[in-house]
Order: C-alpha cells, then structure tokens, then sequence
C-alpha cells in the first residue's frame, strides 16, 4: 500500500522516449509512483485530456547581471523566476559573473546574495569566466567544480568578458582535467568591433546595423576556432545560441568527425529575422530585436529546424537577457546614447516565459518535431548536459515532482500585458500560439495555474550539479549506476 | 488499490530516455504500474542488481526462407524465436517473402502457416517484394499495409530479388502514397556480377573473393541510388546492414540535406572484418564469415561506431539468416559446390541470439554508448520506424510487460554449443562479452531464465503494425493521441 | 632565313597559357614561327588591334545522326561544319552511332561516306556504342580504338541508346584496357521514364514539362553511378554536358578523392533556364529549348560558372544537335504528335555557330574568366582530352595554323538570318554578345571571314586520334616526348 | 629580317599549356622569335635533346633577415641567388621585414641596401607588416604598393611578427582597396605557445617535438580564420607554405563557394614528415628538419599531392629559410639553448636550389603532374600570382629571356657539397632524383652552367611589379590588353 502527497490523474505523460497515459504519485515532492490507476493521496489533480511534460529547464538565463553603460537588467532572480514558472519552466540556471579583478568566489556568492530566498522555481549558477588569472584557474575553479558548480561559460566577444585565444585554451584545460562542462559564445571580437567601427563610420548607426556588424561568417569562424580549441584540449563543448546555417555547418562537420560538440539554439532563431531590426518607418523599434548573434534570415532559420530535426541542435534555450525599451529612469535600449550607434543598444530579449510556447507551437503543433523531441529540446537534454539528471528533466520514479500540465490545443496570443517578465515588451508581441501550459508544478507544489505565479519567492532551491566525468563514470560503472538517484545532485536550501 | 499478476522488484529500469530504480506491477500481459515500492502480486521476480530493459526487438530477421540452390535455412520459426527468446529478444520481424510469379497475399499465407503455432515471442512480418506486378502495387499491397502489414523490404541485387530502377520508383511511390515504410538492401547488383565474373575469371574463388566482389564502391552507389529514387519519389526509406563508411556518408549528406532516411547497421559490421573471411590454412572456414554487404575494415568500423553515436545509425539489427556450415545432409555453406567459387557460398549468418550481448558488451561495457543509446538501438526505435510502438519497445504503463533482466557484469564467452540457434556454427565463436541476459519475459511471463527457453512455441503471437503515416497523425492530432495506447498494434493470435 | 605561305601579323596571340603580340608564320599549314616581327610571305593577313586565338575545337557535336520518330537532323556534315566555321570552330569532333544490332565497324563507314569530301572544318568521330555485343567489346572497339577512334560515348537514358549498368561497366572495362576515353550522358533512363508517364497521366504534356521529367536529382544520381562503375573499373571519364549544381557537386566529390573525372558544360546551362521552356501564351514556342539535361535554373548556372572559374569544369561544347522547330515537310519539333507530349519533341538545339561568341560575352567580356581560359575551354582543353594535341588546340610551333582572329569590342545581336546552321531557329535569338569571329583559318587558309564562309566543302580532313594512354605515356616516356609532334594524330585526307 | 644575340636550338620548350620543339631567338635580354628554324645569332646554344622551361620563380625566399635570438640566416643576396641560379630559378621573391617600430619605408630601404649590386638572379620584395600603425596602413603601404611593391605578407604567429586578427582585418582592408596581394602565414600563435608550454612542462625538448607544438589543427584552423576574414574584407589571399590536409580541406572548401584563396606548398611538405624530427639516437639531428609548419605524415603527403594534382595548391615554393647547423661561431641550430627546448631551434630550412629539381623528380618522373603543371606551379603561376606576368614566368615573345636547359633523364644525388647555398647541411642529403638543370639563362645570358655559377653578383636586378587590380583591368579592358607587354613590371637596375 502506498500513500501520496498528491497525485496527478489521467494526464498523457511524456519524457524524451514516451507517451503514455497514467496517473502520478507524489511523496515528498518526488515522483514516486506512475500507474494505470493510483488513489490515496490528499490532494488530486486532473489532468486528463491535458500533457503531462517534464517542467521545463531553461539553461540559458541572464537575471540581475550588471550591464556595461549603466543599463540595469530587467529581472532579478524574483521577477525572472516568476516568469520563468508562469512559462511553465521549473529549473533556471542563470550565471554567476565574475568581473575583471574579482575573484570567483567573490562573484559566486554575490549572485548567491541576490538569488537567495528570491526563487519562484530552483535555479543553478553556470559561473562566467572573464578573469582566468592562475588563482582562478588553478584553486578557485577546481574547487567550485568540486562543489557542485562544473559548468562554465566563456565570451570571445564583449569587451569586458572576452577571452583570447590562449585564455580559452587554458580555461578549456581545466574544464578537461575536472570534468567541467564548457559553454561558448562564439563571435569574433576583433571582427565585430572591425565592422562595427566601418558601419559608424559610413554613417550607419540605427539597429538594424547591429545584425551587419556581426554576420554569419563571425559567429561561423569562432565556431570554428572554438571547436579547433575543444579538439587540441580534447574536452566536449556546448556552442550555445546558434543562429546561422554556417556555424551550424561546422557543428555538423565536427560531429561527423567524432568530437563532442554539443549546440543550443533559441526561440530568436526559429522566428525572428535580422529584418526585425529595421524599422521602416525611421524610428527606433528595432532595437527590441537586438541580440547576439543577431536573427539571420529565412534560409538560416530553416537550417536551424533541419538541426532540430537532427540531433545537432540538442538544445533549446531563451538566451533570456531582459532589459528594458523605455525605462522612465532611462535605463532602457531607448537612450540618447544608444540612438548614436547601435553599438550602445543593449544586446539582448527577454524570453524565458515564452520559450516553451513558442517551441511547441511552432515545432510540434505545426508538425516539425515530436513531442519526445520537445521534450529532449526543453528539459532532458539539460539536465543530462549540465549534471542535472536524473532528478530534474524527466518523469520517472525517484525524480523530482517538477510538471507541467499542457493543453497543446489551446490558442494564445502572447501579449506584454500577460507576461510575468521585468522588461515592458516582448519581441513576440502579436505572436499566435497554440499549445499553452496551464498549470505548473515544482516538487509537487502547484506554483502555477492558468496563468496565475501562486506560490512566495524562495520556494525555489538552488542546485548543485553533477560533474561530467561524474556522469561518464555512472554510465560504466554498476555499482555506481544502480544508486545513481540517491547521490544525484544534491538541493541546498 | 491494484492487483498484480506479477511484480518485478527493485531492478534498474532504462528506457530510450531515461534509468531509475523502481518495481514494475504487471497485470494481464501489460505493464500497470512503475513505483518505489510496490505490492499485491502472485508472483515477485527480484531484479536487485540487476537492468531491467525492454525486450529486444530484432527488425531484421530471416526465417524459414527458401534459398537458391536447394541449401535450406538453418532456423525455422521455432528454432529461430527460441534462439531471439534466448538472447533477450522478444519480437521478431522476419520476412514473408513473394516469389516471383506468386501473389503477395499468396507469399504471406505461406509464412503465416509456417509460422502459426511455432513462435516463443512476438513475431511480425515485412513483406519482400519481388515481383511488383501491376496487380499486386495497385491492389494486394495496398490492402495488406491496410491490413497490418505496414512495411517492405526491397533488394537491389540478387537474381532472384532484384528489382530494378523502375520497379523500385514503382513500390516507392506506393509506400508514399499508403504511408508503408520500405527498407532497401542497398548494393548494386550489376556491379557484383561483373566484379565477381572477373574474380572467377582471374580463379579467385575462395570465400574470401566474396568480399571483394562487393566493395564498398558497390554499396555506396546503390545507397546513393535508393537515396535518390526516395527524394524523387518523397519517401522515408531504412537503408539496412549499412557496412561501410562511404554509405555512411552518404546517409548522412542526405540526412544534413533533410532527407528522411533511416539506417540499420549489424554486430557484424562492428566486430568482423573482410579478414575473417580469409582462411590463412587455404581451407574453407572464411565461408562462416559470407554475408552481404561484407565485413569491411578497421576503419569502417570506427565510421559505423561513429554513426551509432552520433544517431546517423539508429537500428542494430541481427540480419539472422542461418545457414549450417557442414550439414550431414550437404545442405550448408561448405558444399562442393560452393567450393568451386564464393559465388555459391550462401549469404548469411546466424546472429538472433548474440545480438544484445555484443552490442551491450562493446557498446555499454566499453563506455562507446550509454544505456540508453542502447535501448534505443536495440528496441525502442525498431518499434516506432516499424509501427509497434508504444506496445513495445518501451518500459512504460500500458506497454506490454516484454523485459530483459540483464547483468551487467557478468562475463560469457560466445560458443556454438551454449546457443539456441540451428545453424551448426557461430561467427562469434569464443568472442568474450561483459553483459548478459538473465531472464527474458514475454508480455509478463517468463520465457528464458538462466540460458534455459522454457515456454512452449506458440506463446509468441503475431502482430500487426501501424503504417508510418497513422503515427505521423497520431503525432499532432491530439485526440488521437490521447488514446493511442488503445488502438495501436493489435494481437491476432 | 625562312619562308611562310602566309603571315598574320601583330595580333594578340592567346593560348590557354599566354598571351603576346606577335606574327605568326605559316608554312603548309602548320605554324612555323611566332616572332615580333616576320617578313617573307606570300600572303599576308594584319590582325592589329584583334585577338588571336586557336580555331575552336567543339567535342561534343552531333551531325547526320537518325532520330527516333521520323524526324531528320536539321544538319549534315555540310551544313553543320559551315555553321562551325562561321562561328570560330575549326575542329568538330561529331558522333558516329552505333544502331543497335549493327556493327560498329559498318557505323563508322556510314559516317565516312556521310562525311567524306563534305566538311568545311577538320572532323573526327567519337563513337557512340549502343550494343555492346561480346563481337564489338572484344574485336570491334579495340581494333578501332587502335585506328585512332580513340574515345567513345555511352548512354543512361533514351530508348535507343541506354545502356544498363552491366553494359556500362564492360565498355568502361575495354576502355581502360585500351587507353580510350568515355564520355558519359549521365540522366537515369528508369527515373525519367517513371517521371514523364506521371507527368503525362496528370495531364502536363506542355513543352516545359519536359524540364520537369529529368529534374537535377535524376542527372546527379546518373552521376554517381556513372562516377562509380569508373571508379570500380579504374577509368578517367568524361561527365559530359553537366547542367545542375547537384551533378556538379558529385563531379568535385569525385575530384576531391582523387577520381579522374572530367566534365563538359554548354552554352544552355549558363544562359538559358526551364523557364525559357514555358510558353506563357499556352503556345509551343518552349519547344525550342528542348534538350537534354534540360535547362536548370538560376542558383545552377551560378553554380556552373563557378565550376568554369575554379577548374571543375574542363570542356565547353555546344551539345550542337539541331532539329527543325517548323519543317514544311512536318520533321521538326513542332508536330501533331509532339503536341501530344514533350515525350515526342525532339532533344536537342543548334549551338555550333554561337558557342564561342556567348562563352566569350558572358565570360570574358562580364569579367567572370580570363582569356587563356576561354582558350583553354573552347580549344586547348578538348585537344587533350580526346586526342588531338598538340596538332589542334593551341598556337605553337608546329601545330596546325588553325586559328579565329576575334575582335573582342564587336558588338553583335545573334539572329537566325545570319546563322549558317540547317535549322530553322536559334534558340538565342535577339542574345547580344560583346566579341565576335572576324576570320577563320583552318591550317592556314581563310574559310570565313567576316561572316562569309568562303572554301569549298571538301577541304576539311578526318582526324584519327591518340588515346590517352598514349598521352600518359608521352608524359613521362622522353624519347617519344621530344618527337610527340611528329608521329601525333594524323589525318586521312 | 632578324638579327638575334643568342638562338636556342631544338630544345623542346615548354609552358604552362605548351609543349613543342623550337628554336628561340634572343634580342636585348627578351626573346622575340619562336620558331622551326632560325639563324643569324652571335651565340648558338645547343638544347636538342633537353627540356626549355622558364626560368623557376621562387616566391617564398628569406635572405638576410634577422632572426630571433642572434643566430643568423645562413643566406645573404649574394650567397642566396647564387643558389637560385644554380638550381634553375631566375627570379626570388624575397622579404622586406619591417620590425616592430620601425617604418615600412626604412625597411623597404634596408634590404634595398642589402640586395643591392650582390643578385644573381632577378629580386623582388614581398613586405612584411609587423607593425600596422596608422602611418604605415593610411600611409606608407599605399605608397609602396603603388611604387610596385605590391604583395605583402602577415604572420599569425611568431613573437616578433604575429598580427591579432585586428590589425589581420586592417591590413587586409588596405590591400582590398589598393590591390595588393596578401600571403598568410596560417598558424595560431595562441595554440602554439600553449602547447610548447604544455610540452616543455611535460619534458618533451627535443626537436621532434617541434612537430607535436604545431599540428594540423593549428593550421587548419589559422587557415579557416584567414579565409573568414578575407571574405570579411572581400579580398583574395594566398595560404603560403600548406602542409596538412586539413587546412587543404578548408582551403578546398572556401574555393567551392567561390572565394578567391589560393595556396602554396613547399618541397618539405611532399618529401618529409613529422619523422624526419626524431633522431633515434637520442641526438639533435632532428632539427635539421625543423620548419613551420612542420612536415606532417603520408596521409597529409598523399593529399599534398592531390592538391597539387586538382589545382588546389597552385604554387610550389621552398619557403627557403637557411640556417646553419652548426656554425662555429654558435649560430645555428645546434645551440646550447637550442638544447633546451625545440622552442629555441631556428624555424626554417634551406631549399631554393633544391626545388625544381625535387618536384620535377617526384613530380613529372614519377607521371603525377605533367610537364606543362611543372612549369606552371614553380614558374607561371608566380608571376600571375604576384604581378611579373607576362615579362617572367612563361616562352613567349616579348618575356624575359630567363630560361633552364633541363634534362630530364639525368640522375642526381643531391649532397651539401655540390650545393651553392650558405647552409651547412641540406635536408635532402642523398635524395635521388631524376631531370636536372643543365644550364640557367637569364634576360639572354648564361648564369649558370653545369653546376658552375657564372656571372657576377649585380646581373640580377630588382622588379617593380603589378598590382592584382591592375592585372584585373587588363584582362577586361582591351585597349591595355592589347599593350600589356610594355606597361608591366618594370625593371629599375
């Protein structure tokens, strides 16, 4: 006999591999029964003629960073989880950004001061390296590491993030000797800043000049040199936020050649094009559209599906990096500044709350992609890329009770008024969808219902996560396996 | 509260996606429940310690086939299920096979009958189709794919099977238009003749020349061929045995380019080579190595490796098809006949029984490929290109309760004399494997424990498959959907 | 001191390598010397302010030929070397066809006595062999092979014509045995059949659906295969006449692996599209443009002009195979039967006259080539491919003073009044050119000048050919290098 | 009538597309007659019996430049050309290498000083641009290059000369817009020094480990990087000195999709690997091989050759960079430091001499290229390339008289102590080889004869040479065409 918490009923269940239709049992936020008929529980949910979907885990999120030029971000850990669970994404994994000058440590528990007690959904920090002195790389990343922090992510480009050559080099061999999984915004600096300068100085400043200045062939070239990196340092990577056909080429290129190249993509790149940034009528709302890389162009976001389609793309992320449009304080893309030069819009969207939607929509609901697969693209492949599963990314016994309750019939138009985000637009302003998340489940807590964030800041926990190396380990070795749930990733409180 | 027929306990469950430790409640043939703990059943199997996955499914399997040349195959379909039951294979798709000049519904109430009452698992049949009459592309098969019968197998070589262009476009556009999967033997058929006339010619006839009579060259244009006649004609097609990295490339140049083409490779393609072939004592013994395409070389196994990986590859199939060595009857390999050229050596080899072991063994146990690459390789994406799942394929509620209880650690060397198969030899001979069945069940019963095949024939029953079109619909029309489970493949017994 | 017949003073020389100002003396129609300044002649030509090039030599040129269907070719030796030599072309290697059940001994005499004493140009013949019977594999070809028909050509497709892949592989086979050269039509006969009884059962019977029967996948798998059997026979072959990017990224695969594969290209693929084959008056006007490979489409000729650019393409010919559009004798294109169905429109245009001019204007003049590879294209590049350097093909000591003084200012429009060509039409007309032939010199006598062809029919000479293993050999053998233009190709006058 | 100073009898003369028997007649240093006879010289020169080949071009030559760390080139002008001429080359393309700081001005002036009055061959000089200030890109190299300094070349490597890929994009800019030629040294400094570092750390010193500190990815991947900001800046480069096969990918690649990249290879990259660096008797004989990049291995070797053979590499160069071994005043490459560490070897071998006699053996002798290639890849396509064309570089009336009598059967050993170059050792001591320069003729005169270097130092002048954009126009614009051979590269003695 078994007793429940609360059980989720009559729902089509699907993970990265199946559907099926069962109930759920929940005990201590877990998942600890899935069956043709379960009762005994306090609390019931119904979910029939609903989809039962893994919460989904959005590994590319940027909440309460500091801005270069004064602009502040538009979400801090509160407002970006709320959104992020009114999305029906119940994992978040924002970074922790280390300054110039700063130590690691420092910049750790700096964003750990601003998430704590703020969180709506559980979130993990990717630790951003643009300091890689000999202390960093020699005592302070091993043993963040160690401590449950083994993913990190480098720039090579942004003036006060990029790294040269010989820095990536080096940050990728500690990666490798720890088991730490590395994360690459490939577009090349040198050539950005080249063209960015010719651009102003051919007179050519509005946002749409921002999608010129980085083109296809900078975002394909540091693939290529990132890629070149992992290769003489023989370490896996995640070439994240994929835009172009041509960087998608040399992925697949080096895929096929056998190295470990893993790649994200972003809602951005399967619906917007660099055309988005034009505003015909001589004002400035194109700048709602910056972001880097740029959306490219029809062809481009055709190839990103094909790599959907085919496994190269294994993972769908927002890139969500809010800021505002017109903030009364002036701290928005619309500035005096950023109306000179496109150099000064901010780069980034928000997305984190319409992630899913979209992709739904778009892929499953216009018949590109399977369920299974959009749930790969949302949640598993996460949590498999980032030391995350099992607990999070599937339903299964033994994991986290983390659910999202989907009418994939439902018809939405997403609108700025609806939305949970900080920022005062959204790029998909008009945007028509059909699939929407109707309720949303963290550890079997309902923190979401149609549409309403219920639960308080703070009941979402942060995650250590699992090495890579650990994860390799657990694949061969039985003994370890076979207890692979219970030493997981742990949640400290 | 349930009832269970049977509970297996406490094993380590893999699907497709996901691994975790829970009990599996089986009521009438199917599984109900997954839970921490569960209780209330007749009978209790403990799987502590041990992997609980679902059945194999071996899509490519010859049973019962006439042969040219009066040598008979060495399974029937007693032998030759027994032998699939043995080795953790629980459905079989062996081949109804149309002569030329007979009817196809004629072809298919033969192996019914040969098959009806002898099965110890699941058996289902792909149709060959040899003879593509008007009468039987515009009447028989479209009604046996309304029938069940949603797959085909068409040759490229053989005297006896080959179809040529035009026949091929032919079926292909039936398939398309009755949403029937079809499976090409991709090697060129003109080329083998001419290649092995010139060998005989030149006196080279020993087993080896078998293999250079069909060089890589041979299977690439003819994949590249049926890739073509696919893209003309707007169908998926499963390229089976792919053996060599120039056919491997070019599946994957035409999956990059967005064709839907799937593919098969075998435990031969990844553990022998040409060299087996050759017998350094001028005997005969290079005749138990004869199949088609032939093992190539050390390096078209790392490429098959590779595309296992990297999922150009996703079906491991046996292509069991069983001859003896020396029978006493003189119906095997070793024939005076056949002695005089490779030409007569008969084309197969037996491998049902040792396909999960060397897969798992040289796949998991050598840290290749995860657990869950492995089932999916092994069950879960042979029932959804064949149209069986969820039924099978899977671990899941609903799906029938076909498991393999496997340890990972144990330690067997393959030998003839511990096999179940009816030929009187095995190509693996003294291969040593870490991984092996302990206990195979068919739809809740077990059917194999310790090396012991302990039902009677005809438990196994026949089954009827979707077409690739009702699962395309079953994809995106929700309310079908929600009830697949129901009225996906049926059981006529 | 020295003596010349003939000086043609302060041209431009070109050559595929070179170009100089210079005089060229002629002396029994070979070139004798080039030099700044040479005297002594009887004749003297001035050639100031023109270019100098050697006479075009067109490969790929079919003549007197018979066609399926009663309809005649709209040109005989006379006509078709007329038209030759109007447009610059002084060498025409035609087609002497085998007629299945014939031998190819008779063919070639048919051709003879169609050809002796009527030429206005030099004249070889390639053979086409359309029955590969053992007599012609093992006696015929070889013994003409060795009489200086030295290349020959196959087909994929067409009723009369096709070869199966058997056959194939056996004339490639004799080919590498005896050093000839085999051009290949690479359209799959299966595929286009399948296509065009689709098309004609939906209705689509127009002109312009004859594009649709053979679209690029049909001509690139033909490539492939083509590709293949050479590779499996170890030969060089000759692509000829590529329209499609797809075939040609087969031929640069090939290239890039090391395989000796030629290709051809024509005036049709870079200027003319499948839209030409539309009649937007619902007329029979597209008709006109009927050939085949079929005209392709804009992203191709790019692709094309970028395979002349880097060298994949090697040959230029004009595919000249010319029919009536409105015979008053009802033999042309436009018939009632041709009406019916593009199946019945004759394949094939005039193009001799206008090769060089449009190569020239679209090439040169727009900047996309150089002169010396305009030369190389049109001239040097088809004497070594087939046998004929360095008598033909180049502007050099020794070599026949077969030479086009071209002015490369002259604006000219292509019309079918000016034309010398049998047909009734130009597919080109109302084309304007920039470069145009001033004169004609074949072994130093005028045969056109300025529009005019002036000899008499009879003065063109068969040419008997090298083979290209004697090529091969006068590479590396010194002996027979150092008098390779003494014992070169003859001619049967 | 003519008068000539020196005739050339019955050589067979060859050119890039030529080959045929001829006299040629020589006035004032050019050549202004070819032809079956002529008479009436002061000097007859007999070459019946041996090959006329342009005289070599040797673009990739370093004479007196000052190496790091105190050792010196083993070559100044005098003992370099000296070298050339002996081993059939007539004109070197050396480098004026601007130190960082120093004016591009100063430097040109420098090695204007240095080559002064000491050449026996034709000099031009290729700039080095270390040093990418402002005065130097908006100043100083448009000057140059329009004074006829018109090819530079940049490093991405190398402490002292190394460009980050800013100033990469700056200097290519400035050659787009004047017309210049850029070569790339295609290695990645970063890459380098981090696994140098790596190795030294490790204890791996000796010179093979030179090898392992650069591998084909480091080159491949500068090659990607150059190719993508030539395209960037929308100029064409040439990869100078191509040693693996995966940057000849890349390089194959770009040339696919139609951008402009041409490239070079070297004797070393066809004769020796990685191999030659080892020295199994624990001694330092390695670093006689010891180049950058380093030989690589047979598979790099076999697709050298392909390249070559395809079209790919279009020019063979020596990358002549001469140290001394052991020179008893301490500067070669056996030094104490040297001893220490790889890092400390001088980079570089010595091979003008050896060049046309290495490719010419393994090349033509060995039937992999023929004659007319040979001649196009070490002498034509230089001149094309870099702006000498058509006064150097081809036989053609109004060319340099700058020729080599070459016979093609004699067999040569190649030994330091027949060499005339200022080394001490060659990386080819004992190499056979077959065809040998017999005599060495410059602008008419004899400079070298047998072996014996014959005229003084001085004869050779320096060459003032075209810009691409200028070779450009005369291939389009006709009036200059026409008059090409007064206006090119003009000789300031």
């Amino acid at each position: 006999m078994m007793a429940f918490d609360t059980i989720v009923k009559g729902g089509m269940i699907v993970t990265a591999a199946d559907r099926y239709i069962a109930d759920i049992g929940i005990k201590d936020g877990r998942i600890t029964a899935l069956a043709a008929e379960l009762s005994g529980a306090d609390e019931l949910i119904d979910a029939s003629g609903l989809l039962v979907l893994p919460g989904g885990i959005d590994s590319h999120v940027h909440l309460s960073q500091p801005s270069s030029d004064a602009s502040v971000m538009a979400d801090d850990f509160e407002s970006g989880t709320r959104s992020a669970a009114a999305g029906g994404t119940t994992t978040v994994l924002a970074f922790a950004l280390q300054k110039k000058g700063q130590s690691l440590r420092e910049a750790v528990a700096e964003y750990h001061a601003q998430a704590d007690g703020k969180c709506h959904v559980d979130v993990s920090f990717h630790l951003i390296i643009s300091d890689p002195t000999p202390q960093v790389l020699g005592q302070e990343l091993p043993a963040l590491i160690e401590a449950g922090y083994s993913s990190f992510k480098v720039f090579m480009t942004y003036d006060d993030l990029v790294l040269n050559d010989r820095q990536l080099l080096e940050v990728f061999a500690v990666a490798g000797a720890h088991g730490a999984t590395v994360m690459v915004h490939a577009e090349g600096y040198d050539a950005i800043r080249f063209l960015s300068e010719k651009l102003e100085r051919e007179g050519h400043v509005a946002p749409y000049y921002h999608a010129l200045s980085r083109p296809e062939i900078v975002e394909r070239e540091a693939t290529h040199r990132a890629i070149s990196h992992a290769e003489i340092t023989g370490i896996p990577i995640v070439i994240v936020h994929v835009s172009g056909r041509e960087a998608l080429e040399q992925i697949r290129w080096a895929r096929a050649r056998g190295l470990k190249v893993s790649a994200e993509t972003c809602p951005q790149y399967i619906t917007l094009t660099a055309d988005d940034l034009r505003d015909l009528n001589m004002g400035f709302e194109g700048a709602k559209y910056v972001c880097s890389p740029p959306p490219r162009d029809a062809e481009s976001q055709a190839a990103i599906w094909q790599g959907l389609v085919d496994g190269t793309l294994e993972l769908f992320s927002s890139d969500h990096c809010p800021f505002f449009f017109q903030d009364e304080d002036g701290r928005g893309k619309d500035t005096p500044k950023a109306r000179t030069s496109f150099r000064w819009v901010p780069n980034g969207i928000p997305g984190v709350e319409t992630r899913l939607a979209i992709l739904f929509s778009e892929g499953v609901s216009k018949g590109r992609i399977s369920l299974e697969k959009f749930v790969a693209l949302t949640a598993t492949n996460h949590a498999r890329t980032y030391g995350l599963y099992p607990r999070k990314g599937t339903i299964a016994v033994g994991s986290d009770a983390d659910l999202v309750l989907w009418d994939p019939n439902r018809k939405e138009t997403i609108r700025q008024e609806t939305l949970h985000h900080g920022s005062d637009y959204t790029p998909w302003e008009g945007f028509e969808v059909t699939g929407w998340p109707i309720a949303t489940m963290l550890r079997g807590s309902v923190v979401m219902e149609n549409g309403q964030v219920l639960n308080r800041p703070g009941n979402g926990h942060y995650l250590t996560r699992y090495t890579s190396s650990a994860q390799a380990t657990a694949n061969v070795d039985w003994s370890k396996a076979l207890s692979a749930d219970t030493n997981q990733s742990s949640i400290t409180g």
